[in-house]
């Protein structure tokens, strides 16, 4: 059987929302390209960095040439009438961004973040997360803190997965990423390059690693109603057996290539929530994997892995167009409408539609 | 590095959703007894089918010693007092559910359907779903129709994965499927046994193959923003090429085995979404698979892929979850809030937390 449905399609044109970009980063750079690229969709106000040797620098010159004329701003506007939204790509955790938030959301945005903390901000900072809350309610917008990971790889993703579950005893998510195709930051956020003791001494102060993985397991357990009591975390070198050389380092055998960072979510001596992430020079086998043990077992894998910078800023974007018209408060992103990839919103008929009615 | 996080919980206990079930057949008696599985969260009231030969009967006979005491009804009875949900699971087509479908939006049911058109209803049915969309608004209910496949499967995922797109030229989704693994209906409906002379008669009438398959390509490009002018289907018996046994039929080579499936969704002569079905006894290398190509391609694999009875099931119930307390309505799977596993709500923090506050 061979049939050709002819269709009839109905547009309800999306707004285009007004947005800014606050934090030109390797991210926030990558969330404006992407949004210019949107036209349709998004309305570029402003970018906005309070860096001194950013804030002041043409627009074209950070952004490329489809960007408007005009320059870099220390401070955000006041937001235009009606719905916008500032994506804020500047720090790591709750307390270093919570100001600023609050500040945007006296102007008038919604706020996307990916600041790692914010996609899960009351496992650290409960009071502050309420606090945001509700200020966020206050000023009827949405706030959210999403990106690849923390927000899809570890936690939305599987949360989606998990939907086919019957029942589900544990999760497993691993994400192996090959530190050598990525940015000169990253490599250097791996710690490539050091030494072992140097390693261990900045892992013990909390200032390498990757930031998220006890937020992804305290988002999965709570989505899924898993009453953790107690996250393990370790951090471990992956040492170079031999030397490596990638266009941004150069790192001897015995010295430092890369982490190994999982997290064990435990309830009594049960794992029920691991995750494994692996990310150092020459990594083999990239991927994103999630097990989900129960009925049915499920199994699920990305070969290659999802790209980290491409997906953030993807991610960003998806999630702003769905706040938009939300319930306001603070948020996580598995909270929001499914995912999707932000367009127009369409309606598809058969011309031949109607059969009997 | 080693550090464990000791965890404080918070728990917004969900309430329990009273639920009846209408249409006892394969997937019905699937999602009664998941749900009689889960108590903390549904709260079974009732079973209905009205067919003579299945009314009537004891509901353990049927769902088995979960079930309480009391019979299968021949209709549903009012719905109790505040929100209340029906799982309707009886045939394919919008036309032959609408009727049942009003009835339960005027006993007070929120609907959560497996009919396959139901997922994407204004396909075939776009005045019929209008109709309905209007009735479920004034009864202040949602009404939604999903399931693994037409729902999960070949709409929902490929949407949730293009999150990650910052450009989409093309969704790829294959679901091979070995039919000698599920229950006999399937094989049946699948065409096992027949001659290639008798599929294609069937075929013509639309009376074998995937019931949804066409509904999946409209949902996935209208959510995408794709505006689809065309849509070439095409079902193909598989024939055996050996004699092929299973539990429940036996078929000679020669004689069709199952069928191949295929729906090309065309803006102009590109194919922007292609659906690919293969459901046949001994189909080898079963698995769900989306191919996006864009920035960055991506490539997701599910190795044996969703298993069809279970996870539409488990589909149902996650649905169930998420209506209760949405905006009233008639509304496709990817319009509802993120897909997960239904459970209570957790808060989970660090019990060192609040650093800093």
């Amino acid at each position: 059987m061979e049939r050709d449905h002819h269709l009839r399609v109905q547009t309800t044109r999306a707004r285009r929302l007004p947005v800014v970009v606050v934090g030109l980063g390797p991210i926030g750079v990558e969330v404006a390209q992407l949004l210019l690229a949107r036209p349709e969709l998004f309305r570029f106000v402003a970018a906005v960095d309070r860096a001194p040797e950013i804030a002041g620098r043409p627009l074209r010159e950070v952004l490329g040439d489809a960007a408007p004329r005009g320059r870099i701003r220390p401070a955000a506007p006041a937001a235009p009438r009606g719905q916008a939204l500032a994506f804020l790509t500047t720090t790591s955790s709750v307390r270093s961004v919570a100001a600023t938030i609050r500040e945007l959301l006296g102007f008038g945005y919604h706020v996307v973040s990916s600041t790692e903390e914010l996609s899960y901000p009351s496992l650290r900072a409960p009071r502050l997360a309420a606090a945001l809350d509700r200020a966020a309610r206050e000023a009827s917008r949405c706030v959210v803190g999403t990106g690849i990971n923390p927000g899809f790889a570890m936690d939305v993703w599987p949360l989606v997965l998990a939907s086919n579950m019957q029942t589900l005893e544990r999760v497993q998510v691993t994400r192996v990423v090959d530190a050598a195709k990525r940015r000169r930051t990253l490599q250097l956020k791996v710690g490539a390059g050091m030494s072992r003791r140097e390693f261990e001494a900045l892992a013990q102060a909390g200032r390498i690693g990757h930031v998220g993985l006890v937020e992804s397991c305290a988002h999965l357990a709570a989505a899924l109603g898993w009453e953790l009591e107690r996250v393990h975390e370790s951090l471990r070198p992956k040492v170079a057996t031999r030397r490596i050389r990638t266009e941004h380092v150069e790192v001897p055998a015995g010295r430092v290539c890369g982490i190994i960072h999982r997290a064990l979510g435990y309830v009594g001596r049960r794992a029920l929530v691991e995750l494994d992430l692996q990310m150092y020079l020459g990594a083999k086998d990239a991927r994103d994997d999630v097990r989900l043990e129960g009925t049915p077992p499920l199994r699920c894998t990305v070969p290659g892995g999802f790209h980290g910078d491409r997906t953030t800023a993807a991610q960003l974007l998806s999630a702003a167009a769905r706040v938009d018209g939300f319930q306001p408060g603070l948020h996580i992103a598995s909270d929001l409408p499914t995912p999707r990839r932000p367009g127009p919103r369409l309606k598809l008929s058969l011309i031949d539609g109607n059969r009997g009615q």
